[in-house]
C-alpha cells in the first residue's frame, strides 16, 4: 500500500480523500490543514485531521504528500518545502510562473531525494499532454486550446465584489463556430472575443441597481470587457438549484499537415466534460502520486511535470497487463 | 542530428521519408529494401537505396531503424533482428501477438544495449495511450474505441479476392448512436453490430453479377456478416476520383465517475481524423525514433512501448522551453 497525506482541505482535497477511497493500492494516513484539526470534519470520521506542523515528525509514516493548497499563496511555498520530506504532486496552474516553481521545487526535492510532481491536474495537466503529443507528431500545425463550458472561479469572485452582488457564477463558453473552424484545419488566427464568450449568473441584493450591475461586470477590465458578455439576474432559489456545481472541460484541437506538398490535413481533438472541475483534478493528483512513489522507488528525484513522466507510472495495472488490455 | 534509416519502402516507408524531411534535429541516411535497389524510387532522387543486408555494416552510421514492414510476417523477423545493430522503432498491430512480440525484441535490443519502441502509431499507439491515461485517472470508468470513418486495407483486400471483383475499399464507419450513448456516460453495452457500419464500393467486371458479389461480401463470415453493411457499384473513374486516398481515424472516448455517490460523471474524448492513416502513423514512428535516440543516449535499453516513454522524449524542444510553452 502506498501510504498518502492530504495537505490542505478544500475541494481538491476533499477530492483526494475520495478518490484515494477508490484505488486498491493506496491508503489516507491523514489530513492536514493550517486551521484547527478539530475545526475539520472528513467525510470518513475516521480518518485523523493533524496540524500543517504535525506533517514533518511524520515523514516516516507517509509516501506521497498531496498538496491541495491554493496556487496563488500557498503552493509556492509548500511545494518546496514539503519535498524536503516527503514525494509531494500539486496542481499547480499559474501557468506564467511554472518556470519558477519548478526550479525552486527541483532544488529542494533533488537534495532530498524525493520526486516532486508539479502541475497536475487538467490544465495544465492532461491538456497540456495533448499539446505536447500533437505538436511532437503534427509539427507543422497549430494547437487551439479551449475552456468550458465551465465555471471560472476567478471571474465569478471578481463579479461577488461589485457592490449589490450577493452571490454570481460565471461560466465560460468555447464558441461553436470557432470550434468548427479550427476542427476544419482551416488554422484561423482568432481574437480572444472570438473564442470564447462569458455567461454570468447574479444573484442581486434587494433595492440593488441591476443596470448598473450589469455595466460594471461587462465593461470590467481584464476580466470581461475583451469578451461578449451575457448577464442574467436570477433569484437566490434557481441559483442554488441550478448552479451550485464546478462543471468544467473543454477542448485541445491540434490540426496538422503531411505529404510532400502538405496536401493530407489531420486533426487531433482532446475534450474533457467534467461535471465536477475539483473531482475530476484530485483524480488526476491520486494517479501522478503513484507515479511520484513509484519513480522514488526506483530511486529518480527531483522535479517533474507530466511531461516526464511515463505513463504507466500513472496505472494500477503491471506494464505486461497494460501491454495486453490496453495496447 | 539522429541519423535515421528507413527499412521497407511501402506506404510508412514513403510516409517517413516525407515526415523526416519536415524534421530540424534528424537526417535520412538511407533507404533499405529487400526489393531490388534499382527498382526503388525514392521521392528525393539523392535518397540512397541499399539492400536490408546492406544495412548492418553500417550500423555506426545509424542511430535510429524505422522498421517500415508489414506486421503480419515482416515485423515478427525484422524488429528482433535489427534490434541488436540499431535503435529500432515499429508499428506492429497484431494486438493478440503483441506480448510475444514485445518478449522477443526484448531479448534482443538488451543484449545488445540498443532501444527498441514497438506498436507505435494510433492504434496500437495514440489510442492505447488515450486508454491508458482516461483509465489510471477514472478508475471506475469505462473505455470505448471506435474506427472511422476509414479505409480498412484488410477488407479491402477480402473484397477485391471475390469474383467479378475489379476493385473495391471498404470504410468503417462509427454508428453516431452509439458515440452519442457512450458520451452521455450511460455505459452502454454495443455489440459489434451496434457500433460500427461498413461501407463498400467495388467496380465490377463486364457481365460481372452484382447481387451475387453483394451477396458473397454481407454474408462473408468474420468480415462482414456481424455488421450491417452497405455496397455501392460504381464506375472507374468515379473510383478513382472519390476512393484514391486512405483517409482513418476514430475515437477513445472513457467515461467514468467520481464522489462518494459517483454524482458526479466526467468523459474524456480522444478522436482522431486522419487524411492519410499512413503518413499520420509515420509521423509518430518519427517522434518515437527521436525518443528512441534519446533514451538510449541516457544509457536505457530493451523494449519500450508508448506506455513506457515520457512525453518529452518525444519533442525537439527542450524540457525547459516545453514547460514555458506547452504546459
Ligand atoms: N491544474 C489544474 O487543472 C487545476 C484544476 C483545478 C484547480 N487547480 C488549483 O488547485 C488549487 C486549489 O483549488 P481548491 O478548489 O481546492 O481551492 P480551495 O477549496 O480554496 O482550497 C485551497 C486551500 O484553502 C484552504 N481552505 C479550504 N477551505 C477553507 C475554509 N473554509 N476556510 C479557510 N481555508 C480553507 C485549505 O487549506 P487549509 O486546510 O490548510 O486551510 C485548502 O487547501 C487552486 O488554487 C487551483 O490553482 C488546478
Ligand atoms: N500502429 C498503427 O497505428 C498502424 C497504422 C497503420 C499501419 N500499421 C502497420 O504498418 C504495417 C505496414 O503498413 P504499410 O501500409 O506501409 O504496408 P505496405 O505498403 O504493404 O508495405 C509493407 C512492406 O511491403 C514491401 N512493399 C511495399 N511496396 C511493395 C511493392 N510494390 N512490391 C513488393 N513489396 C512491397 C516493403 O518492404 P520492402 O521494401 O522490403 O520490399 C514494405 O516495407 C502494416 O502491416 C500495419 O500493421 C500500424
Amino acid at each position: 500500500m502506498i501510504r498518502v497525506g492530504i495537505m490542505g482541505y478544500g475541494n481538491l482535497g476533499r477530492g483526494v480523500e475520495c478518490a484515494l477511497s477508490k484505488t486498491k493500492d493506496m491508503e489516507l494516513v491523514g489530513i492536514f490543514s493550517r486551521r484547527d484539526p478539530a475545526s475539520i470534519t472528513p467525510h470518513d470520521a475516521n480518518t485523523p485531521v493533524y496540524t500543517m506542523e504535525a506533517a514533518i515528525e511524520m515523514k516516516d509514516r507517509i509516501d506521497v504528500m498531496i498538496l491541495c493548497g491554493g496556487s496563488a499563496k500557498d503552493l509556492p511555498e509548500q511545494t518546496k518545502e514539503f519535498a524536503k520530506y516527503f514525494n509531494v504532486v500539486d496542481s499547480f496552474d499559474t501557468h506564467a510562473k511554472i518556470p519558477e516553481h519548478f526550479a525552486n521545487v527541483d532544488n529542494s526535492a533533488k537534495a532530498n531525494n524525493k520526486i516532486a510532481v508539479i502541475s497536475a491536474g487538467w490544465d495544465p495537466g492532461m491538456f497540456s499532454l495533448n499539446r505536447l503529443y500533437a505538436s511532437a507528431i503534427l509539427t507543422s500545425g497549430n494547437s487551439y486550446t479551449f475552456w468550458g463550458k465551465g465555471v471560472s472561479q476567478g471571474h465569478s469572485d471578481a463579479v461577488r465584489r461589485i457592490e449589490g452582488v450577493k452571490n454570481a457564477k460565471q461560466y465560460t463558453i468555447p464558441v461553436e463556430k470557432a470550434l468548427e473552424a479550427v476542427r476544419s484545419g482551416a488554422n484561423p488566427k482568432l481574437t480572444t472575443r472570438e473564442k470564447h464568450t462569458r455567461e454570468v449568473f447574479v444573484v442581486a441584493q434587494d433595492g440593488a441597481d441591476q443596470e448598473e450591475i450589469k455595466r460594471q461586470i461587462v465593461t470590467m477590465p481584464n476580466y470581461f470587457d475583451e469578451y461578449d458578455t451575457t448577464v442574467h439576474f436570477i433569484d437566490e432559489e434557481t441559483f442554488l438549484k441550478e448552479h451550485s456545481g464546478i462543471p468544467h472541460g473543454g477542448f485541445v484541437i491540434h490540426s496538422g499537415t503531411t505529404g510532400w506538398e502538405d496536401e493530407h490535413k489531420h486533426v487531433i481533438e482532446y475534450r474533457l466534460q467534467l461535471d465536477s472541475n475539483p473531482e475530476f483534478t484530485s483524480s488526476v493528483l491520486v494517479a501522478y502520486a503513484r507515479a511520484a512513489y513509484r519513480m522514488n522507488q526506483e530511486g529518480m528525484s527531483g522535479a517533474k511535470t507530466v511531461f516526464d513522466i511515463a505513463p504507466s507510472y500513472l496505472h494500477p495495472l503491471s506494464s505486461e497487463e497494460l501491454r495486453k488490455q490496453m495496447l
